[in-house]
């Protein structure tokens, strides 16, 4: 028996409401079963502990149903959209967050599984955003040449056609978002608090110009608040969003410095402005760029450099690592159903084949080829066969 | 037939004064006949093109006997002393310049050998001050940022009793002397002229209280120009004297990256300081920190790190390298001659039987020993033993 559609949809955005997100357990849960056994075994009183302390608790006796309708009117009202995995607007690449959880006691590094749902408000598509997206972040204590140069980077890469993905928090945050809505580029603010609230409220403003041109989005539903969890949070969406990261200013302990150590995690760019060393403001800069893996940068011509090579040696031939089947991502799984093991697929019919969008398909792909279960030919497919030394993975 | 020491010194200065600092056919010739038969080599009208071509015209036809006790005379005039290989004062470390050569058309990459005599003013001994050494470079150009953290930089290292070696320019260079100074710590000042040229004569206090209390050295005989050349042959001696090489201040364009490059070739530490990213003084910087084997420093301790672990990584063991015994330095070569096969030495005993003083075979011992020519045990030494795994080497 196949759920509906609709049944997903519903399930998807009830266990949104119901779980703070990130959980690990539930994550592991919805991979295993989908999203509606998931929602009926989260509320049968026999959810792992991890899970079920992590339930809403005034909403542990709601009919999630129920729920799940009343969000979905409440997010009309707003001029909102409530996006889920099956949405084709989804970021494929947040699946990528699933592969940083470590089941260890520190909660902020074991929930970091991808969102199930997100409320999003603004013209642009969320998926296609991110394909060509940098994050920027820093201090909200940022120094003006700290606002100067995020404004300036934002700027120089938003008029090159790259999204700019940041917080809504003063200083950087705000500083990116202005110079990308200067360049008429694209911009994404992620929130850790509800769409609907304008926090800082000075912001107010500039989140209104987003939500006119860019996007707002948030895991949490209208009317949450932000606390420090959340932000904690909500750094992995913004790490797992872009290609890479820049860190512009930021103090000795910041939270900028997370969201970079997360763009380290999930294999993408971890980038940092230097700035004087005389200025409290860089000194988690320049610690940073002590670090191995770190690329400075100071124009958005670096930046833009930086995240093209990333993607250029994803393209590139990796070492074969010993990934097995039930490794690979929902999506990754359900796409290579789509492939055959002697004919060569087109990317659109491996997508008809497996029941997903041809963007999907096309997005999936080269990552399967990297990890050896497919092999590409003039732009069509076929599985690898065991002969092409492919043997340990099945 | 061995030459006297007071020929060998005679003719080491003579070749100092005829040749052009950092030849490197004069650097092999002297190698491999030592200094008495290398000067009548260089005078027998059948040197080879690059070494004749170097040859100071005026004095080619010259006495270089009469040449060289005038230089010793007019050095005593002037409160200087000569140095030359054979002196105890002599820094080992530049025999690593003769490895760095390359026999390409390019005059300053082939003309890297070490120097032949110099010219020293002051109280420090030189190769003592240049064992627990840092250069300071940078721009003259420095910007008030630039100089104010070249001065609280080389006061740092200095105040923790390391050496602060760099050249006589305006900006960062003397901006590192008075950081010094100011702890009552050692500095050392290589100049690209003559030591009694005050180049820039704006510099002349600061180089009279160097002269006081540390130490004014130059490859270049008193009343001798500066120009460019000189400069750039001169920075490989500021790279040598020292565990690492900090850079300050440096446009795109600037000697002090050619100086930054040399400390890397000698396998020592590249260490940079980052400045804003708005500043013209410091784009040379932040590319010499977007190339690889660079380290951000921001301060001192961070600079005594830096080459303090440069010292830890040479006391560990190495990889063994193909290294054959012609290539080593003729002081290596000497030592060598007093380790005995299966009788355990000290320092001093291998000293007191190669005819070198004990420092230098302390200096020289370890090298030998990470190039598995000699085993350690206890801090005595022995010849390493076939059955050590040495067989290729002899």
């Amino acid at each position: 028996v196949t759920d509906t559609d609709a049944a997903r949809r519903l399930a998807y955005i009830a266990l949104g409401l119901l779980v703070e997100p990130g959980n690990r357990a539930l994550g592991l849960l919805v991979r295993k079963l989908g999203p509606v056994e998931a929602l009926r075994w989260t509320r049968s009183g026999n959810a792992p502990p991890d899970l079920a302390a992590a339930i809403v608790p005034r909403l542990a006796k709601v009919d999630p149903f129920y729920l799940a309708e009343t969000a979905v009117t409440r997010a009309e009202r707003l001029g909102a959209r409530i996006l889920t995995p099956d949405d084709d607007e989804w970021p494929d690449q947040w699946d990528d967050l699933a592969q940083i959880s470590r089941d260890v006691p520190d909660v902020i590094d074991r929930d970091t599984f991808p969102p199930l749902c997100v409320w999003a408000r603004g013209p642009l598509a969320l998926g296609r955003a991110c394909d060509q997206a940098v994050s920027v972040v820093g201090s909200r204590a940022s120094t003006d040449y700290g606002n100067s140069v995020a404004t300036e980077l934002a700027y120089g890469v938003a008029e090159q056609g790259w999204t700019v993905v940041s917080g809504g928090a003063f200083g950087i945050d705000a500083a990116a978002h202005r110079g990308a809505l200067a360049a008429d580029g694209r911009t994404v603010a992620v929130f850790a608090c509800g769409i609907d609230r304008w926090y800082p409220q000075a912001n107010g403003a500039l989140f209104d110009r987003i939500a006119e041109s860019g996007l707002l989005v948030s895991e949490w539903p209208p009317g949450s608040d932000p606390h420090r969890r959340r932000f904690l949070i909500r750094n992995r969406v913004i790490a797992a969003s872009s290609r890479g990261t820049v860190m512009v200013e930021a103090s000795v302990r910041s939270g900028a410095r997370f969201t970079l150590n997360r763009a380290g995690e999930l294999d993408r760019a971890q980038m940092v402005v230097p700035g004087p060393v005389t200025s409290a403001m860089s000194v988690g800069c320049h610690e940073a760029l002590r670090e191995e893996n770190t690329i400075l940068v100071a124009a958005a011509d670096q930046v833009i450099e930086a995240v093209g090579r990333i993607g250029a040696d994803l393209a590139a031939p990796r070492r074969v690592e010993p990934t097995a089947r039930d490794q690979l991502t929902p999506l990754q799984a359900q796409v290579l159903e789509g492939v055959r093991p002697r004919k060569l697929l087109s990317a659109e019919q491996i997508a008809a084949a497996a029941g997903v969008s041809e963007r999907q398909a096309r997005r999936v792909l080269p990552g399967l080829e990297r990890l050896a279960f497919v092999t590409e030919s003039g732009g069509a497919y076929r599985l690898r066969r065991l002969s092409d030394g492919n043997r340990r993975f099945r």
